[in-house]
């Protein structure tokens, strides 16, 4: 496999790209992957990880959030699961933000979202986020297109300001297809043991598939070189971990954390015997 | 393995008992333990644990509050990475309890941990507590006994205040011996890439020994039905693993949390292709 998935998938920064020029089940072309090796690959990358982690958490000093969007059935909680799950829960913090309660309707759309951003050290995942006040406020007319833009614009400022407080963001679209989309669905109805899973009004949602392509297009311009969108091909499970593990690894080796120094003399000190009573 | 370690090792509600009774490194006088069968073993419990948590989540109902409790080296956070690993990170919630900050001060000892409990669903893990509240401040006589009784009251009213909102507490001791602390201690001064770990004050913490014994004697007599205290022994980690494995499996098998019947007519539903644009 090519290990520039993160050159290939990332849009460039400030510009704006069309979905449609991005494949949803493939990465260069490579019809030839073989699901076992991408799979072991994975699990390297995941070690890889947890041993960086354990360094960001040593460390003290930086912080690194997960932003995950995707369509219903995209993979948001299975990414979760499955690529997330290889950190020490101890250093990592995953925020689901559901639709805004009483009190969070009271405030400015970040509000809520500020609360939830990593400390020093740590690594917040957010599974949706503020990227949903352009999305489904937006496609369900509940902000207009001037709205839509203001909020585009505070997210800009907000992830900047995130950043230079030494917090690196990655964000993720999981690119999936109508059809994968809809055969989730069908997935979901027809077993029983995954009806909780299935919400009527996500028929809605997919009714205005192409009303959300065109704001997920203007979301995706809000890449930047320390805040970048990534657009992962998201109809296979195992290319979407691999590709989203090696982007993590390359982002976090790029943070470079390190082991602190002692601040005390190690030889200095003895573990003394406990007399018994 | 005998696999009634939830009887064995539980703390008899409302009884006070003595540390001393109890093995850091043994189960059932199991000297005979074989480690790979043991290991195995808890990777059968894990997998059960994950189903459970899957249950748990969709059912949104009920909620665990998992306390873990230890002196320095005891194994609280590499218990939370490799028990809580279990779990699927987007249903668990680890809450690391430090030393308060001025904002926590300013309230009464409970506030910021009401803060953390988990919401429907979900499981919330507590690396240190409230409990520490009649430990660390009692020990080092920041509080005085009356204070500490009284803190223990609050203590028990409280935790009946989550059970009876659908929240099961499980508490977990983590029993280590003086001469396996000084062990890992030593460990983490020889080793540069675990002097992080190493905190000189521990220290002191070490040599007031015998008085946190006598501290946790009282926390332990909080036991509950509803929230019952476990001592586990905690000089072998893989040991260690198994038995807190096992009691939580045990635990959620009596919460017996269910996939909930769809409000929905699975059938009424035809997931429609998208016309391209």
């Amino acid at each position: 496999m090519n290990s520039k998935a993160s050159q290939q998938l990332q849009v460039p920064p400030g510009q704006k790209v069309r979905l449609a020029d991005y494949s949803t089940d493939t990465f260069e072309g490579s019809a030839a992957l073989d699901k076992e090796q991408v799979k072991q690959a994975t699990e390297q990358l995941q070690q890889r990880l947890s041993e960086l982690q354990e360094k960001l958490y040593a460390e003290g000093k930086q912080s690194l959030l997960i932003i995950l969007q995707a369509r219903d059935g995209g993979g948001k909680d299975s990414t979760v699961s499955r690529v997330m799950g290889a950190f020490n829960p101890n250093g990592v913090h995953v925020a689901n933000f559901k639709a805004p309660t009483d009190l969070e309707l009271q405030h400015d759309f970040l509000w809520r979202i500020h609360q939830q951003v990593p400390s020093h050290g740590m690594i917040a995942v957010f599974n949706r986020s503020h990227y949903e006040d352009v999305l489904v406020t937006r496609v369900h007319g509940l902000i207009d297109d001037a709205r839509a833009q203001q909020n585009l614009e505070h997210i800009v400022n907000f992830e900047k300001l995130l950043s230079d407080a030494g917090t690196r963001i990655v964000k993720f679209y999981l690119h999936l297809s109508p059809e994968e989309q809809k055969a989730r669905m069908e997935d979901r109805l027809n077993d029983p043991a995954k009806h909780w899973k299935f919400n009527p009004s996500d028929l809605k949602d997919r009714a205005l598939w192409h009303e959300y392509t065109a704001a997920y297009e203007d979301a995706l311009a809000t890449s930047r070189s320390y805040a970048p969108w990534y657009i992962i091909p998201a109809d296979r499970k195992w290319l979407r971990d691999y590709l989203i593990s090696e982007i993590l690894v390359q982002t976090l080796e790029e943070m470079n954390p390190q082991f602190p120094t002692a601040h005390f003399e190690a030889a200095y000190y003895l573990i003394e015997d406990i007399p018994s009573r």
